[in-house]
């Protein structure tokens, strides 16, 4: 199975394009302008001095490969003469900068100009591979190709000296993200030796395990991911984006190489991730010390970290995993991730930003523990508009822009209708307001090939108009109307924790297709922690601005007032509860959040 | 009313003479030998040079003090000439090393001699509060009065400075415990200068409130209790052991004076610890950052702080707030206290110790956060011989040595009985096998007062063989029988925390009489976080070696392979749960542990 890339698939109507237009009118302006205040984009003019202000950091320049990237995406559908001149811009300023070697880097072409390539953890790499992304994004949409030829000379300086002659003093990128662009980069080039030099880092990776793990902290250890061999994992650990993108790389490698052995590990990588190690919502990395994974089941609510580039690296990865293995369960976790744990990073008016998204947020426990200087981290509880270390922004933007890419793949004689958004593409188009209710329609163009369409994992009870078999998630259609009609029932369903997941034990999370909701302090009541939903409760759905409808239900609410009662003694009130989406959280101020409700 | 000292009631059966032969043949030593090891002992020969190892530490004569003190009740039943013999060389290493002017401390004496009386942070004072205590204590139980001589000098240099003077840069103690022992000084000797200097003291606690709170973590803000004066306060906050011995010598001077405004600042402390800030066992001070008093209902499990110490001056308060507030409300929190969280605090072999006691013990929880420098502080799983900072040890050996104290005490015209243990007193014999069950058998000796007995609040029903009428949670007997035979109805209980208690939302707790109980890993299931407790299960007493029975019941445990599935689709388990008193945790090993349950 190949994915039908982004530019392959046009997004007509509904959810996407709603979130696409704000990327347009909002996003990718507000992010460039806050990457402009913070002297990102002048830093590339590499004339900064000791002694001057703002000294360039190590990673500046993936911020702004990664809004070229985002915007590239949306030029290839619509033209902007503002966002091109800023790329172009960029272009200049790359090509003027950049070393005789073909080495650029804005913090060490002017900063620490002998430390170059002398650490692993400087993110050189790192940058890179968002160049490469940037470049190619930037090419694909306007057919123009100084920036990526000019990167192309720093790939080449990067196979000299890693590869050639070996003559850093490390091999691997402390931060991978350089092996998933350079087999993009081949890709886009045909020049195979960029695939050669990705598989070269990824065979790398732990290859000599030449760290041993340091005495540091648990989830430093696993940091580089270069504790081991990448065939040997068994696991997903360490610095979760980190781990994700390294997991893409491999996929990648795996695919294109057939190497049973790396897929392997690829299959057993992606199923510790998402069959132990992550939120309802699709987000992933529950701590914040080394913004890395976790034990298995430890997903704690009020101080979870699971950070918007690391949902946004597991749907990467999960696109890329039903390149070596023909299953829905793949689409089904892009699906948790797109319509959960990656969005909820943007504000709805597309300007602010969460790093970390939180999975509880109990206004109480911040501030008790506001003030303890060795407290657990908490998430912000509201968004802001650029962090210091800003990765999230411009990931959210390429993330939206290139949503299109999630729809469609293909095999020798079959395509394969991943997600549901309505759309347009050579073979097909789609029809939908999926998510707000499940019924899609379908009209197949050409019909060169057979068409599998993915139940979703939620769904329990549907129909579709035409005969098929079910296989591996997919509903493969046997015969050949030119539309198909599908009809997903969408009830609202109370969703548990596996036991182990000790935080959630006794509590539900409420679901109504692949939408995880939350209740907020705004819209209820003190002590929403302590609300019991019955499993028989009736819900109503009612519109809401967010696209899908939001829920209500009545709750049962414990009255007390001393502080411990005999149980038969308390009583309970009847409250009405309401839901939103969870993406939707934290657009009205700061306030209580929850999304996992004791059931009875 | 006025309590009865505990040389006043003699302990002739059941739980507490357990426990204090286990004091006498295992605690007295291991804590003198343990002291020894660590220095304490020899630091009071003062002849520690600079360069030389083990500098004395500022508060390690209190630890000897109130070792002093414990082993002084345990000699005023029975003689032990070990210990006699060890008190006389403290005495006389005290009276030759004190100055002139009386000042006494094994750290300033030899070291930082020119910081004597210079900080108010240096614990000089609270380790004179000890010095007396311990002093007071000997004397009673030895009528040998040369280490309360010397100590009165000390107490004169401090009067001296401190009042007369007010030379000193500072006036009140920074860790109060002087005030409440002056007050018991003044009992002993009649000198009233000593009463007076507590209630100077006492006065002063933020009287200028010279130190506007600092910009510093929100507990150090009230540490000192000096930010605002006594009266004047509304809630109890802070270092919690600080606050509540300040509140022992505030509820002492309030009813020496008849001081109602006092009175009445002592009550609301007293009331929003107990009814906003107590966990279920009676621990309190749930903040490891400045082992503090936390906002009401904040209560963590996992990490609970509940220091041994804090519990047992919650008991201290609570033994006088009855003196100023005629009601059995005051007894029920030392009861509390009594069976859980204080004596939680020391193994059942009587030679190891928490300082912190846990309030849920999650090993995978303290697995994941062991490595993260930012961790929320979880308790130790095992308890330790001895601490570097070693007051808990020599407290819980006083406490539970004294704990006749809080047996009896009487008003002008009436004998109130407040705890049931099988005691013998002037007035009274006790025989009970209480808190095993609830059978109470009351031979009265005197009969010149009437008699009044506690009913305790967790109890629903009980038979008393005598008319009765009841009052501010007494029974007042109105007849004049030889025996009273009292029956305490004891059933398992299933206890809710207010719904503001976010941690504990739709769990209980199971109680017997005033006992809590808790499931350990080693006895019972993995996951026992996820386990869920019928409302109307069957629960079985079983003998077990703890005196008081442990418990049996079936509960129900979800059966999941899944990370997350639908509600619906979750099938249970019937598995046995064992739970043992609270008091008994951690006594084999590591191991998880749980008091609050889900139930249904």
């Amino acid at each position: 199975m190949r994915n039908t890339d982004y530019s392959g698939v046009r997004i007509t109507d509904g959810f996407w394009l709603e979130r696409q237009k704000t990327l347009r009118e909002a996003t990718a302006d507000a992010v460039y302008d806050r990457f402009t205040d913070t002297h990102r984009f002048s830093a590339l003019e590499c004339t900064w001095r000791e002694g001057d202000p703002h000294m360039p950091h190590i990673f500046w320049d993936s911020d702004v490969a990664k809004w070229i990237e985002g915007v590239a995406y949306l030029l290839k559908t619509e033209d902007n003469p503002k966002w091109r001149a800023i790329i172009e811009r960029v272009t200049d300023l790359f090509i003027k900068n950049q070393d005789a070697d073909g080495y650029f880097n804005s913090h060490f072409l002017v900063a620490e100009k002998d430390m170059r390539f002398k650490e692993r953890g400087n993110h050189e790499l790192y940058c890179l591979g968002h160049w490469i992304e940037g470049a190619v994004a930037y090419f694909e949409a306007t057919g123009e190709r100084r920036l990526l030829d000019a990167v192309c000379r720093f790939v080449d300086c990067v196979e000299r000296i890693f590869k050639t002659e070996r003559s850093a003093p490390f091999i691997t990128p402390g931060h991978p993200e350089l092996e998933l662009a350079l087999v993009r980069l081949w890709k886009t080039t045909g020049e195979a030796r960029y695939f050669d030099l990705a598989k070269y880092f990824i065979d790398e990776h732990g290859a000599n395990a030449e760290e041993p793990p340091p005495a540091q902290t648990y989830p430093q250890i696993f940091y580089n991911q270069d504790d081991m061999p990448v065939r040997a994992r068994k696991t997903i650990e360490g610095h979760s984006v980190r781990a994700l993108y390294l997991l893409s790389g491999m996929i990648d490698v795996a695919r294109e190489t057939n190497d049973e052995e790396l897929a392997d590990a690829c299959k057993r990588m992606f199923e510790n991730c998402t069959e132990r190690k992550m939120y309802v919502t699709g987000g992933v990395g529950s701590l914040d010390d080394g913004e890395a994974f976790s034990d298995d089941y430890y997903l704690p609510g009020r101080t979870s970290y699971a950070e918007t580039c690391a949902a946004i690296s597991l749907a990467m990865a999960a696109l890329r995993m039903q390149t070596i293995d023909e299953n829905a369960k793949y689409a089904d976790i892009a699906e948790r991730v797109m319509y959960n744990g990656s969005i909820s990073g943007i504000s709805l008016d597309g300007k602010k930003f969460f790093y970390a998204n939180a999975h509880e947020i109990d206004l109480d426990f911040n501030h008790v523990n506001k003030y303890n200087p060795r407290h657990d981290r908490f998430p912000k509880t509201e968004r802001v508009e650029v962090f210091t270390c800003s990765c999230c922004p411009p990931n959210i933007l390429r993330f939206i822009a290139s949503i299109s890419g999630y729809v469609l793949s293909e095999s020798d004689d079959t395509v394969f209708v991943n997600q549901y958004m309505s759309s347009e593409s050579d073979e097909l188009d789609v029809i939908t307001r999926y998510p707000a209710d499940g019924n899609v329609l379908i009209k197949r163009k050409k019909k060169s090939k057979a068409l599998a369409v993915r139940i979703p994992s939620w769904c329990r009870s549907f129909e579709i108009s035409a005969e098929y078999e079910l296989k591996n998630g997919y509903a493969f259609i046997k015969s050949c109307e030119d539309e198909i009609k599908i009809t997903f029932d969408m009830p609202i369903r109370l969703v548990s924790a596996n036991r182990r997941c000790h935080e959630n034990a006794g509590r539900a999370a409420v679901m109504r297709g692949p939408v995880v909701y939350c209740a907020e302090g705004i819209d209820n009541f003190k002590d929403m922690q302590a609300a019991v939903i019955d499993k028989s409760a009736e819900f109503y759905l009612y519109d809401s601005e967010f696209f899908v409808p939001s829920i209500k239900t009545e709750v049962k609410l414990p009255k007390c007032d001393a502080l411990y009662s005999d149980l038969e003694d308390v009583e309970y009130d009847s409250v009405s509860l309401k839901l939103i989406p969870y993406f939707a959280y934290a657009n009205r101020g700061s306030s209580d959040m929850q999304i996992w409700f004791l059931h009875s």
